[in-house]
């Protein structure tokens, strides 16, 4: 293990890409709270597969069954589980793998892990599969982050080398973050999607997958969420959204660029709007010393290109101790970052609702 | 809190820049282990401020007092507890700081979090010399990987705009990585190395500071070490790395660039070499699906700017609730990644420590 | 929370009386073990209601349905997630118990906990139904305690004033415990275990319930298990044992007898067994400093009556804050001891594979 | 490990009896809170050795030197650090029985679980000693208990077969309690706590020792605190009290009594006096679905005679591999329960501020 995280909030996912249900048990839920069950779809709905030309045709419905924790609606304090099942399988698809590991997928390391006993078929636990569980316990936090006033938001910063606008570090609002999860092809400028988008389209003509970038903010959150040194909101923000299979990069704030300025260029100046404490930039990403500081917290997270592509590679045979090729027939999508945004706000909303749990 | 850290090995930090003492908890030590304490007083060392023109002058000797869990030299089994005294304090620097916040510092945050309680005096408890308990831990860490045939080592990868080669992530040895540990200036290349220096004394002379990237390399990891989804070394190794002050971004293997890619491109495919997994590439970074792939595992942490200045800054009196000036007069160095690199190697050490007991 | 336990494998249970399931996940399972699931039938069969008249009527077949973490009966290091349907509620039985508490069950707390909210059908998360997902972990526990040589068993103490022989704390052997698992009702006296049936029937007859006892035993445990202070044995077994509901009491070896009694009498001196370091005398019941001696360890557990009787008794309205009178109809067990021994290994089992698995 | 405890509030304890300190670091204090260190200044003293002749001679002046966390009195929000130096030590008295164990102590099994290399002087992480920076932690949790309202308080409930009165389990007043720390010896019945110093006197003079049984009580708890099923108040609390050397036993309530009674007898129904609901007997000790129902919460610790006796005793020699003789010279007290009741304050103080945090 572990594929449990958080302390104020306890969230246990389990479940293979082709086991019979994958799931969560959410622990630590507060009691007495009605769930909104559509605003829980939609967001199940805008991870889903199968939703346009641009994801995986496996086809599920994603809808979550609910087996506890849940009376009439409302919680109960006891540990809510939703299972989701696995319809849609088609496991011969992977018999392969076991013996010949995907390149760039975890096929190798979890057969060495597991003495060979894991489940390859569809990539088993380390399938993004398993982040269907994951956004349905993101989207209960993220509702109870919205009881107190918090909104959460994301969009696409790029594919390959298209980069959409940056948030307004300063001047974001919550409406502007909604609005975006309203979207299919959640960008801030429209033109700029429609260019990934026909990227995607050509690049799965092509047999190959590509990588991007997600940008995310969190609004309005109190000053001082965060706990010192390991416990940051870096530190668990991070936690959480390398769980998010195909993430290699985060920054918050100005990140990587930042490590380029002067402090007097990279510094931001403290001043009062009407009683509230601000900063007149944000290169800071709105956390200082791990702690929140009232400013919209933003940070960006690195997708890979789906390993899975539909072209000839080179790989090895762990029974024969051969070289070998590999033709990968599964279903896969182009460009995870189309599916991943709800990924994660769900992601950094858990981690961020278990700090606030804290306080 | 938490200032602690870990699972199998709990790392419990304690202190403030200016308390009598700081420290560190280490429990889960295994028995009956001689630690090599020259090896952790060179790490130390290489931490300790006041060894050059480039680092702050404040000097504190940093040798570690162990006060607990270890008998003639040998672990005990018991907690080991190590002290550093803080001696040279000035504490009067630092008076205005409590009302009056240090842009860019946790000053602001940790005052409101702690309801104005918090030990503003050099940071508090959020000050980098907490780096020195760290470090000290990390060491050790370090002397238990090497046990097993780990190493690790780290080069100072960009100051500003000027960039010191890569690690080769095929090839590198582990002579290269020890060999860095005896530099006092971490880079691969050394004219670039002194470039970095020159730039970084010009810096000073401004008032100013500067930010930079640390490239970090763990070699001979097993394979399948780390946890699925939510402890994937990923996951774990920046929750860590997120703990020293200023750490603003990390990426592993081809992380943000990688984003660029597409799949054909960013994919490593395997092969044998002589009874041995690998990859032709490593834009993996040694780890697929949160687990090490027997690869070298590779990974760049961004630095900010150090935010003390020698120069005017705006901020807020906290007190009066009016906007102000601030001349931060207390010492500091003008750019962390001098000092960082054997933080950076401490901090993933005890992550992947951690993780390799979990197996 | 927490309904989970456990830090080298987790056990996260979940569901109330009347949910739609109850169950547990099982993170930390080591990956390819065969599990023998006619052993873990055989223990939810042992645990089952509607065994015999002396149980509750309650029909359910307790079969779990393993959704997650087994492939081809081999587990394969994912989290082993196992279902059980709710079937034979009732729970109209319990509209009442919302707002006039049964007393001495959780009805009240938990309805102050929960600001109301609380599943109170069957006694919701609180209820004994709980048991029936642990002991599915604590069969796995077992099995895997026994692939290392352990043996863990138990039998009924004691009913009321009838009490069973003690375990030989000195030469008890594997066969005896192995043995108790087969008999329907544990004793190891047959006649006094016959007069505690009759005792029950009696009390039943009465609309009474009646207490009792179960001792322990785990036998060739190797030296050395347990942890110092706070995670010694006998912390981490009655943490777990409390776990069971009506548990009220616990004591390792001598126990409270043991406080009547002078060092010279109590003290276990050491002696050599060809080779092997044993005690003549066994109060510490196999546990000194928290750590495995090596001797058989020994406890006792504590329970209360049933609470449920049939008979009128003193409740209040929580509605219309009035004192007033309940009568409980729902199904119960006139004692809870013949059911609990299997609850008793489990949670012990739970508990000792949990350290086992630190070293 | 592990030495440490806590979820909301984190106690690492290090050291070993003699090692040059003994310590303990607090994390998760909440920050801007003034101590009063005279009232844990006396808890240390009614722990201390060397007060009386009932107790071992050994002199420890047992102040604590903070040296983190506290700034001008006041909590700052970062780790609270104690040291204790260890000055009166005999480490020569020890040297025998590193190769021969003393009966029912920690020596055998701690040298094999550390292959040895355990510190054996004094008992090392083993002793009671270790209960010093315990109790430190401890009356801090009891403070911040008392400014909610809510008292802990303890007594000596037997020695041998002399039993003290027990606490009136309905009416007992937080005054009651707090008379009982004036003590030098607290017992409720004044002649009672004669006729067990007489006992202890005589024991001593016999080089034997004694065992006891410690009544504490909280009262004044909230209704609702504690959490279900694994971390309930009795799991929690009893995981502390075991960590106190010497423990083998604990019930709650009418605990192992209430086991031979009938459900009518054992059960307490509720009534409303005036506004607020009551039982109008206690026999769950204040503990119903290990959740607090507002009644005094009650439980009883059974200690086991102090294993060194001034005797000698059977043993074995772990290096030559032949049965001994064992004499102890060592220090120790007759009888331990005199100095473990504000231990049992302490433990459990800790385990219940623990869970009130939850809420």
């Amino acid at each position: 293990m572990s594929s449990s995280f958080g302390k104020n909030i306890k969230i246990q996912l389990f479940g293979q890409s082709h086991s019979e249900c994958i799931g969560v048990v959410i622990d630590g839920l507060p009691a007495n709270v009605r769930l909104d069950m559509e605003m829980i779809e939609r967001y199940m709905q805008r991870r889903a597969p199968g939703q346009s030309s641009l994801t995986t045709p496996r086809n599920e419905s994603d809808t979550p069954r609910i087996v506890s924790g849940l009376v009439d609606g409302l919680t109960c304090g006891a540990p809510l589980c939703a299972l989701f099942a696995n319809k849609d399988t088609k496991s011969s698809d992977y018999d392969e793998f076991k013996t010949v590991p995907r390149p760039s997928h975890a096929d190798y390391t979890a057969y060495i892990k597991t003495n060979g006993a894991n489940d390859v078929r569809g990539g088993g636990h380390f399938s993004a599969r398993l982040t269907a569980p994951l956004v349905f316990a993101g989207a209960i936090c993220v509702q109870l982050l919205e009881m107190q006033g918090i909104t959460i938001g994301a969009h696409i910063s790029s594919i390959s080398n298209i980069c959409d606008k940056s948030f307004d570090t300063i001047n974001l609002t919550a409406e502007e973050l909604l609005k975006l999860k309203q979207k299919d092809f959640p960008t801030l400028d429209e033109t700029c999607g429609m260019a990934m988008q026909d990227l995607v389209k050509i690049i799965a003509k092509e047999g190959d997958s590509i990588g991007g970038v997600i940008e995310c903010c969190i609004l309005n959150l109190p000053v001082g969420i965060g706990e010192p040194i390991f416990e940051g909101l870096e530190s668990h923000i991070s936690a959480a959204i390398f769980a998010i299979p195909a993430v290699k990069g985060i920054e918050f704030g100005s990140g990587f660029s930042g490590s380029k300025l002067k402090g007097s260029e990279n510094n931001d100046s403290f001043y009062y709007d009407s009683q509230i404490v601000k900063t007149r930039t944000n290169n800071h990403g709105g956390i200082l010393g791990g702690l929140s500081s009232g400013m919209p917290l933003l940070f960006n997270t690195a997708f890979k290109p789906t390993p899975s592509i539909a072209q000839e590679q080179d790989s090895v045979n762990l029974l024969t101790k051969e070289n070998t090729k590999i033709m990968i027939k599964g279903r896969h999508d182009t460009c995870v970052v189309t599916r991943a945004v709800p990924c994660v706000e769900a992601a950094a909303a858990i981690a961020i609702y278990d700090l606030i749990r804290e306080k």
